[in-house]
């Protein structure tokens, strides 16, 4: 049975479904992910962030650059015109386990005929991967995760939150 | 003190840092990821994956295209020539939890100035998000995670392998 | 007289000719090509493909990412939001002229303002190279070509499709 | 039995191969294609090239352009750095048969440690996809063909011309 | 107060800005720039038209592909669906001052939801940068230079036509 | 006569000129450009700087990024691997024309066969694109100019610096 894998034809190989019969339908997606670093690191991007040197600003143009390449990244993926990108950040302090965090979450909107939930999630994940990037030099055990959709809403199947955690 | 965090200039903003000084060295780094599922979805991949269908194997394809793309997508990653990528995948049937998972591994190698961690955690996040793609229809709360560097070798800083779990 | 040849603009030179008053219309283009080899490169491939090692399945993934690049790669075509792209190959053992071949089919929709069959030829080219690449260590006199369009509908020109054979 | 088609990994599935062990040396590559049309097509095409209006400048800039494509369309092929590309065409007007054609010749040289046939190939192919896409408003049965490499020289394999016409 | 500025988020970092609610209309806009040479370089290219070989030729294609990649290259920029680009060449030849000058005028229209200003300044860049790359071998100080937006039309603010001279 | 424009073959079209006999050197290239704007533009500008919004901040991503797309862009462009590229600003405000100004400087290097000339002027233009970008909502008549190279060294032609001003 091949229901709900619609990215296989026939044959059994990969294809970029049909959305041709859809409709226009202004769509949003939420996206969250967190990268975990030393508390010395978060206190770093901190001070730059003040001294006009900033971790999160680089971080926020690649994300939003990489909502973008979305359909370039992601084979099966559609193309779609993103009328909308915005990425925030939360930062967490380290507690007793001595693990700083900083949240990416990322929000974007077309009005198209699927849906944005992976340009959401691909621009949480370049925003995190920058990050990465930028302070893997001071913090080699430095890591991202937690990465999922936390809303979208538009298109045939309705509004979906995320109730349970992700793992 | 702005030391160690070179991605930034005098001016307090973000800049290419100068490899210009380092030697051409065989270099190498590994990185994993998982990605989180139902235990259903795992076992339509698997069953998909006998049919010829393959979510792994556009993933994997996606994981070598996505590397090749790191310079493009993260901002300061200096561009450089991979001389080998490789993506494997390791299945995790549910346990108690009832979650599935598919561990990414990536390998990337170069003859370069600078590191190719970039590389295989671009290649891992690639990946990751390219079976979240194919999977997000019949999955809604597939999430993934737990993206880090395993190990690298090459260049003036040597060996690192990764001895913490990544969060 | 230049009526026709409608990418050249007054001065002779090349332009992205206006679309503007061009209706959005359902659009569908087909498209073949054909890559020429030895018997025993085929054979290797169909092996391969039975152990999920699979050249044709990396061929589809790049055909139908390579459609998603046309507008990239041919400098007058115009950008389109590309709603299905779907690649299927035709085996063809050897003969007696100890020639095979497999048979590339590309199928592309939209519904926009100009028609896809760069689309679809982009894709079969894209994926007709994708073999080559992968076959060349084992076979250096790999070939492809019978490149071009068989069936066209949409817009204001109508449906065509070829009855001539491809030379 | 795996040897040759050296693109698996041992699960089956697609990498791109460990060339960190082969030495730089000056590598070229020529390859080969033509496009085929009525004679009235290639007669505008000619008019328009005296005009200064010019298929062939098109498809030759798309074709260098192209060329420089090459390992983000083809997923397993490495990146190098082209020190020339060149593209020529010879013009083959109808015979009998009632077919004119442009054969379009591509070399490409580097100074690396993999061959560039790809990337002639590459070049090849989308200067005919470009003369496709600039002449179909006027000759929708259009096709291009009898794409392989000529001549390549460099490496551990040494120089290698082809023998035998393409099908 | 940070009205006007909209390309900031409420953090005060970056953003695109969202135009969901607003509506595709036809949109249209004409930028200009200039680049200067020596009287000889002037000659040089005007000679090189003449026999086929074509600066302007190889401007015109990279600034109609410049125009494509606007949102590729602009992090903020909206992507569209650009109906038509065109560049144009007015050539100066050098008074007084011994200043050779090629003006290129871009065009470029759409139907969407935002303007396309960025695409036409883009494409005028992309062919001035061309230009300059083509010809800095024999002038090195070759420079270019009053870039900037001619007329626009389409969208809530109206048409908008330059009174003042660019500096 | 054809020497000296280097980008033609013999039939007098464009080509990428052949480096493979060039010396790998280590090369550098200052480039700098103006982006003019209203006194009130340059004063938003400043504020926004200083609440963590950033005008430059996102336009030294932009051109760092526009660096390594050089070759993307410019069809003659020889690909290089980029080892740093820094993008400063100088602020002017207005004087009695009432025009303020930001000056735009962008240095690359690489180890390679080929200039980074081309690197440092597009990382200015793009740089300067991206400012425009972002102001134009407040400024309709914001303009860019006075493009061109400041200073290079390395390769066989040595060094080179700017003695006339740009026009």
């Amino acid at each position: 049975m091949t229901d709900g894998l619609t990215h296989f034809n026939e044959e059994g190989r990969a294809r970029m479904v049909d959305v041709s019969g859809k409709k226009d339908t202004h769509r949003e997606a939420i996206a969250t992910g967190t990268v975990y670093m030393k508390p010395g690191t978060l206190k770093r991007i901190e001070e730059g962030e003040i001294a006009k040197g900033d971790v999160l600003a680089v971080a926020q143009v690649a994300g939003v650059m990489g909502a973008k390449k979305t359909p370039d990244l992601i084979p099966m993926c559609h193309p779609l015109l993103i009328t909308s990108v915005d990425i925030r950040f939360k930062i967490f302090p380290a507690g007793e386990d001595q693990i700083a965090a900083i949240e990416v979450i990322g929000t974007a909107k077309t009005s198209g005929q699927t849906g944005v939930e992976m340009e959401a999630i691909t621009a949480v994940s370049v925003a995190a991967l920058t990050i990465y990037d930028m302070c893997k030099a001071i913090d080699k055990g430095i890591s991202f995760g937690k990465i999922g959709l936390l809303r979208k809403s538009g298109g045939k199947s309705g509004v979906y939150t995320r109730s349970e955690p992700i793992p």
